[in-house]
């Protein structure tokens, strides 16, 4: 089914990946560019413009009924502009208006990346068939977003979802952000490094100080390792409970690097579910991994565009 | 206008109130029975039925299009039970059906207090206007509910906006719930009077150890009961922090015995909601005192029942 066809971006502070896809989630055509991230505004749209004409080059591209955008945050759909963190030259950057110009005048829906996650594993992941969800990424940041209703729910501005940036401890260190206690201070896979190298834990002799040699050497029984890993668990757990008692969700789904420890990671998770999920409507709440990888953000991207061509949400959309 | 007559049902631990409630929110008849709390199921159905009786007798009655109730929670749209905890006869007690059945088939609505007193704040209160609102109530439990893109989310059983119970001190006292640093465990009206009297607060010669007796102690510059509602105010600025970073809200209404305390209270929150609400789509966010007072649990009852009418919203609904 290709009438449903629509052009992805997703865009990082490593890369811009674009891609064809269609009804189904098949990805028909994918190109990538490096994103020239320490350069001017224009110098990073040059590459949003490469990617695009490689795309519109394909003979495909006049069935293309839509453009979706998944982008590093902060955005603000209702604007159409983006700032993302790791690439300073745009900030308020009109990327919507953009994007339309140079494709003609196509339809453009804008979401941040946590939300783009979000609706991939809503359309063909782990969230798939539930009607509420949380969806996150816990990687060099904790990053999220919610499904209700059995639709994506973005807020006006295309952030909702954010919940690496609740406090899970009033009283807890401070956050770049400006809060304390985040869950992202917590539970992102730096910190889990940095918690467990200021508690002992050395590194083999490779020097592997990420977050995947501690997830191994918790593997391998070493207890600092996994009390890191535990602590980053509680934070998680205390901050998927306060999602679930706040808006009623059956799944929360995780992806990103941190989830890659897999048990060392969903075992004192589950445990401390138990412990912060308490009311009756929230007991029932599971977790599980992601399913969608990296084709997250191009997939995620295509989802918002065609939820928002049906007028289901409140994404950034010129048409 | 008329057309749109429901009945509404309040129902907690201390009271049953009914009214019939016209399309503008208009109380043309009220009725109001105790509670008989401590008596058998059977028991306290029958003071409700007797509130139903006595709203009948009125030459309205056959109007009447439809009935909202909002209980003590929990409660559980879904399957039409409710389960207040102040209530212990009533357990997964089938009170759509019983209503249903005492009005002869009338279609009935139910949803939590914390979700009802939101759609009175909604539709006639400090939240009038907001598409995207967080309501509360603190006073001797801390409730909530929200409004998101301009309706209602009950989620799928009406338990929605529990703020009370998410932890913002993962490490903090237990709570009653099961969980840890709950809002509620710091933020309640018992718990900042505790916190007062543990830090050696002392109450006059009336012996009143309320919060409402520690406001009047701060409002006379007390430091520790100054303290106590600093305290209380930073975990509700954590929680309605952490609420509108996951789903993009606009206001915080504030609503209960605790409220009462005006600047005690609503000067240390938005100065702590500054701390906690960083996010460039959250700083935006405002608190503002409930409006609808006493008849927050009728007019929001009524509210459900019209919303269920069109269609807008999961609450449990029989017709």
């Amino acid at each position: 089914m290709q009438s449903d066809l629509v052009a992805a971006l997703d865009i990082g502070g490593t890369k811009i990946a674009g891609a064809l896809v269609d009804g189904a989630g098949r990805m028909l055509l994918r190109v990538r560019r490096p994103t020239p991230a320490r350069e001017d505004a224009e110098t990073v749209m040059a590459a949003v413009g490469e990617v695009l004409a490689e795309l519109a080059a394909s003979p495909l591209w006049p069935e293309v009924a839509a453009v979706g955008i998944g982008s590093a945050g902060p955005v603000d759909a209702s604007a159409g502009t983006v700032s993302p963190v790791n690439v300073p030259g745009w900030r308020g950057y009109p990327l919507v208006e953009r994007v339309a110009a140079a494709t003609g005048g196509l339809p453009v829906a804008l979401v941040g990346d946590g939300v783009a996650m979000t609706a991939a594993e809503h359309w063909k992941g782990a969230a798939r068939g539930y009607d509420n969800a949380l969806c996150m990424v816990v990687s060099t940041g904790v990053g999220g977003g919610l499904v209700l209703g059995g639709h994506l729910h973005t807020g006006p501005t295309g952030n909702a979802g954010h919940i690496g940036h609740i406090s899970v401890d009033l009283d807890g260190d401070p956050c770049p952000c400006g809060g304390r206690g985040c869950v992202e201070r917590i539970a992102s896979g730096p910190h889990i490094a940095r918690r467990a190298l200021e508690n002992g834990w050395r590194p083999g002799p490779d020097g592997d100080t990420t977050a995947a040699a501690v997830a191994a050497s918790a593997r391998a029984g070493d207890p600092v390792a996994t009390a890191s890993f535990d602590r980053a668990a509680r934070a998680l757990a205390a901050g998927i409970a306060a999602t679930a008692t706040l808006v009623e969700i059956d799944i929360a789904v995780i992806g990103g690097g941190v989830a890659g420890a897999g048990e060392v990671l969903f075992a004192p998770l589950r445990r401390s579910l138990r412990e912060y999920a308490t009311l009756s409507f929230v007991r029932r709440l599971t977790v599980a991994p992601a399913l969608t990888g990296g084709d997250a953000g191009l997939l995620g991207a295509a989802a918002a565009a065609t939820e928002a061509r049906h007028g289901r949400q409140a994404v950034s959309y010129t048409g």
